[in-house]
């Protein structure tokens, strides 16, 4: 259907695939206007990972490999464009797969954690509680899951549960390509990259990393100086758009 | 649903009236993440009207009040946004208002027709012919109304169907959020704004623009100026992102 020569196949490919996704349930129609966002953002930085992201995701790969007890969020977009690089990421850092929807049904989550099973996750599921300080249904996490972790991977999250989650004492880290946007400056940690490229780079970086890099990694994290650079990414782009 | 007191209230409510849209098949799937990508950008932009922008609605505004045969091209977005504008806009200018749509079915055509026939435009409709230069379905339009115009109005469109109508020698207007877009630079003026605050300014710039005004906005029509202009937005708001 889309030509492989068209200069936005890649991009085009991805879109059908989610809007394959959003029919039969698994991405919520704001979650296409979502991915949409990322695009827009993920066009200003050129759709490759940067020096700058290459660093912070090698940092999270830190977090994960000194952490009591991690866990990976997923939502309905990370499931539909991601659920290969999840398995991957959990089997590098030991990581729980938790699934936790904004626009939560038991039938959404159901597919989801399918999704991401057939994919080679080990989903921890099972029965869910109101735990979470927020008045959505984002609240709803497991005890022994997301509500006991010390470090959460919140791929393409909200800025409400994001904020939620750092206020509780836990370690954040955000995949989100919005380096404006409000998970991004709530973050302990925002990966400003694309969730495809981030995960895998972050996995090998859990397999790779020494003790000491680790340490080297954690001793001084300015999630400020992230987002600086990735503004600075998209300045230079803007400034160049005319060449 | 949405709390009014939420930081992005607004925002909100159209994803909302977008998703609904979707449902009933006025907006595609593929419209639902232009949206987003719409949504960064003029994130990007302050959500405001530029003073740039200003400039470039004027001088749409002119090229409508010089225009032999004007046509404004509706597709499923916009008549999802700005209904109730296209049709203000019409009554301002005298253009024809025509449905062109890149998934196209008669059922969605005559939806559209009819949601901007209730809005109060005057929707010029009939049978397509496979009249521009194109391979996919965005060639249908109809022989006495953009096939015949001067001046064609196309709000979030993509990139080739404006290449093809500047190619057939037509001065192309278009709304486009993102000024880097194919769209963007094909066109003979771009306007980098959102559509629902653009059309409202061209309306009444239709209205009280004198003719030397509009000779004068018309002079020197500089594209990449207002592209440059619109660039310049976007990079001192992520100079001052934290701040």
């Amino acid at each position: 259907m889309i030509p492989p020569d068209h200069p936005r196949y890649k991009s085009l490919v991805v879109r059908e695939h989610l809007a394959g996704c959003a029919r039969n349930g698994i991405v919520s129609w704001e979650g296409l206007i979502a991915h949409g966002r990322g695009e827009a953002f993920d066009y200003l930085l050129g759709e490759k990972t940067s020096a700058s992201a290459r660093n912070a995701e090698r940092t999270a790969a830190a977090l994960f490999r000194t952490a009591r007890h991690p866990v990976i969020s997923v939502n309905g977009n990370t499931a539909a464009l991601a659920a290969r690089e999840i398995a991957g990421l959990q089997e590098a850092s030991g990581a729980l797969v938790e699934v936790n929807l904004f626009h939560r049904t038991e039938q959404r989550i159901k597919d989801i954690e399918v999704l991401l099973t057939n994919a080679g996750a080990d989903v921890f599921s099972g029965p869910a509680e109101r735990l979470l300080p927020l008045s959505h249904d984002r609240a709803w996490c497991r005890r022994e899951g997301m509500y006991a972790a010390d470090v959460v991977l919140v791929p393409l999250e909200d800025g409400d549960r994001c904020d939620a989650l750092v206020a509780m004492g836990k370690k954040v880290i955000a995949v989100d390509l919005n380096p404006l946007s409000r998970t991004a400056r709530a973050a302990t940690l925002t990966i400003v990259d694309e969730v495809t490229r981030a995960l895998p780079v972050i996995a090998e970086a859990c397999s790779r990393l020494t003790d000491e890099e680790c340490q080297a990694l954690l001793s001084d994290i300015d999630n400020t100086r992230f987002l600086k650079e990735a503004y600075d990414e998209m300045i230079t782009r803007l400034n160049h758009a005319l060449d």
